[in-house]
């Protein structure tokens, strides 16, 4: 996340597992859209694969499924995410909302040090 | 930055050069401990060109000099940490100390939801 010249990252952790994080949080969007894990990827620029790896991950890390396949095979069938999936997805997002509210103030004394473009 | 079960990562820009972020942070503290660029660098892992690129980089993105390098030469000269070089590293450790302590709330509904380790 930009706030500023800022560049933000919070990242969740289960274990020495990512579990939330900016990539992540756009993938669960991108379901909600799309109504699928390929078609998601796909307007995300990322596999198949990797796509399902970030969904299987969010699976395996919190309580509840984030995210449900529905019935068919293969790449084609459906995915949505579930109410735990909305749940965590919001407080993500509410998060990084808080983080770059509050940072504003301390940002504005380190950004007037800064040059706009470094020397050369 | 840990909290909890959050990584965070503040790393300011300056254009698209990263100006200062935890990595460049940790060597200004390297440097003010050891008094020169290849000491800081050897007690944080990195090499000296490493070492040297980072200190190079913040100098060229600030308007004042972050880090000034004393009489000699070679990797054996001292180096110093300027009086803008301690403000803006005060700067960026106070916004990390505030990142964390606004995030701690929100993250307990966050955490309450995770595992505290992966499914197989």
């Amino acid at each position: 996340m930009r706030v500023g010249s800022l560049k933000l990252k919070a990242q969740l952790f289960c274990g020495d597992e990512p579990a939330m994080g900016p990539g992540k949080a756009d993938l669960l969007d991108a379901i909600t859209a799309h109504g699928s894990i390929s078609a998601a990827g796909r307007a995300l620029g990322m596999s198949y694969r990797r796509a399902w790896l970030l969904v299987d991950s969010m699976n395996r890390c919190f309580r509840d499924r984030l995210v449900e396949t529905t019935a068919g095979g293969g790449q084609a069938r459906g995915a949505r995410v579930t109410g735990a999936g909305q749940d965590v997805l919001h407080r993500y997002r509410a998060l990084e909302a808080r983080l770059a509210d509050v940072v504003e103030e301390d940002l504005k004394g380190l950004e007037a040090k800064l040059r706009s473009v470094p020397l050369p």
